[in-house]
């Protein structure tokens, strides 16, 4: 294969954000966390955090990280608790809409008129149109640079029957295209799923 | 709109695994870090990690879940050092199989003639073939549940000249398109870049 022409960049080469800008236009695409919180007031807040990913798969831990200091940080660390819902590609308007920002006594819920569903083990509401939630206790926070880690174990997965394969007893499948998720990438720029390709791991045979 | 019908699963609930088999078929599309290390001994290893995200934007920090002990996990703790390449459609075959179980003291480069191509500040090689690669030092790992987090703070950006939209000076852009990156879904799925959807985040106007 001929070689590429390769253009180099470190951080300092950058300006103002570039590093931010080039790691959301390359680190695709990524799942959304469409996160709905509480206030220490009772306010319900919701706003999707699109770096978020698996923790701790035992225990189950899923992460998202606060750019900065928002809402939903601030609603997390006075009440210890979050839910995680999936952003479907039907919810794109009100997804992105609910990253307007609003300021804190306002909830996006009202606002935007997003249905809420009582959780079962947390405070702050399940989507109720999001066909996966994860009610989740906080584990902890951790500031990694100009942001901050969120890490909470799930304590519920609310599933809605119609897009999971539930044939296996305790081990539900959600189907991928029945979920239709919505991904983020760069810029302003949003994606839906693309094709699936099927293929199983190799095992190594010596 | 009518309410759903919803199953709800605690982790207690499920089978052995049952959390991880839920989560990563429902964090979906996962962005694949493609990872490339280099043992003590000078063995380079490669694998695909879709627990991926950024954590944080300033300086630029990324991570990936190291589920169990590997030899990534391993090679990085020893040198510091990896480089994570962003996984190209047209290299399906290579990142899958680069996720077979070789024992370590074979290359992954070598088992499946995956092309090398030299770093500038880490001693890891890039893949030749993928688009962007991000040379990173290790920041520090962390234990998770039955995971392990590893935050690497990128030194480089290494970009295909051909893919990225190069007309803004200290602000490169990669075409999302053009990165045709794969992602991964539950069990054995992967997927493809879906449409694109594009729509600018709304000011509060108070």
């Amino acid at each position: 294969m001929a070689a590429m022409q390769r253009s180099e960049f470190r951080p300092d080469d950058l300006d103002t954000n570039g590093s931010y800008h080039l790691m959301t236009a390359t680190i695709i695409p990524r799942p959304i966390a469409w996160v709905s919180s509480r206030s220490a007031d009772g306010v319900d807040n919701l706003a999707p955090h699109s770096f978020f990913t698996v923790a701790s798969a035992d225990p189950p831990i899923v992460q998202f990280t606060s750019v900065g200091r928002k809402d939903t940080l601030n609603n997390v660390e006075a009440t210890g608790e979050f839910v995680v819902n999936l952003a479907p590609e039907d919810m794109f308007h009100a997804i992105n809409d609910s990253a307007t920002n609003y300021p804190p006594g306002m909830s996006e819920f009202d606002e935007l008129g997003i249905e809420r569903e009582a959780s079962r083990y947390v405070g702050p509401p399940r989507v109720a149109g999001s066909p996966v939630s994860m009610e989740c206790r906080l584990v902890r926070t951790v500031p990694v640079g100009n942001c901050t880690v969120v890490w909470g174990e799930v304590l519920c997965f609310a599933l809605d029957v119609s897009k999971v394969d539930l044939s296996r007893e305790r081990r539900p499948h959600p189907r991928a295209l029945d979920l239709a998720p919505l991904a983020r990438l760069g810029k302003n720029e949003w994606s839906t799923l693309g094709r699936i390709l099927d293929e199983p791991r190799k095992k190594y045979e010596g």
